[in-house]
């Protein structure tokens, strides 16, 4: 499968790297590409610089979209021609996955109106506001509405794509996968931490 | 303080992403830069190519140098030139850290022998091989030699990061990060798993 992750200015560096290392290690089942509004090298200011291939390559839709977060979204969701090419992605791939604030801009779109979602609870009440159509889910660490993936910050978004290994292929193989990796996958999807500010 | 972060081809996405997460989000103590031995995109096969800047430019040493595991090393511990490099920033660094296999290539320099090291416990035979004069430790998920830190697998990289900011900052400062990235680190060095096969 066909897994385009999304790039912006400012994305969150975990957000991406955490389900890229878990996907790219599955190479017999996954194959991982990066995209960007206008290809090229992304940057973020925890010094990373990736190369992209333009948005426009997969606008037929990829077999799982994935949306990342970081403060790059509070720019991103005013970006009209961005969330267009999210929502002409996202309709058109077979699973959409989010990490983080990048629900903020999956919510842009409209796809997301009458479904379930969450996001980083420290960013919560900005990313409630994007839209008002959406069963915002504030305890979920990450949620699941018919393909839509949403996970909370950063590390939560490691867990929903080990979540979805374990609805894809059982969750002995997304165990395995993170046993491989060394990492204490938290397998439920409730009980998020609330804010302390 | 300056954290060079070195890359070669086939390096480990998390072993790289999950440290750089961690030190690029405090901005105000740390700058995250990547280097490589020629400097320009590196690649690996999860898809990820990466701007680096060439190691030459940091022979004097940098504050915190960071070297990734990753199939890659297979080929780089006998890469004289970039051993030879490794050994002088090494030398000349404030602290050197290392992540899964990455502790291979330390070895090779030599800095290593008569201390305390550990790496990936699924690779230990072969990291060991690289060097019978090194401590090495095989129950420990990171250990700490003076200046030197060395780490089992990708996630267990996450968590020496987390015990390097413990040790300079105090426990509650490595904690805070940790909940700002919502990931439950494991604050212990013992107790590594044991491989499997």
């Amino acid at each position: 499968m066909h897994v385009g992750i999304l790039l912006f200015e400012e994305f969150e560096t975990l957000d991406v790297f955490g389900p890229v290392e878990i996907f790219g290690r599955l190479k017999t089942h996954y194959l991982v590409c990066f995209y960007s509004e206008a290809g090229g090298l992304v940057h973020n200011s925890h010094g990373v610089d990736v190369l992209s291939r333009p948005l426009g390559e997969i606008m037929g839709g990829v077999d799982i979209f994935l949306i990342p977060g970081g403060y790059g979204t509070r720019k991103e969701v005013n970006n009209e021609v961005l969330i267009e090419m999210i929502r002409t992605i996202s309709e058109h791939s077979q699973y959409v996955l989010t990490v983080c604030t990048g629900s903020a801009l999956l919510a842009r779109t409209g796809l997301l109106d009458g479904k379930k979602a969450t996001t980083n609870k420290r960013a919560f009440d900005w990313v409630v506001s994007q839209s008002d159509k959406v069963f915002w889910d504030r305890p979920a660490r990450w949620t699941v509405d018919g393909k839509y993936y949403t996970s909370a910050g950063v590390s939560a978004g490691m867990d929903m794509t080990l979540g979805f290994l374990a609805d894809r292929h059982g969750v002995d193989f997304a165990r395995k996968s993170a046993w491989e990796i060394e990492y204490d996958w938290r397998e439920e999807k409730e009980g998020d931490m609330l804010p302390e500010n």
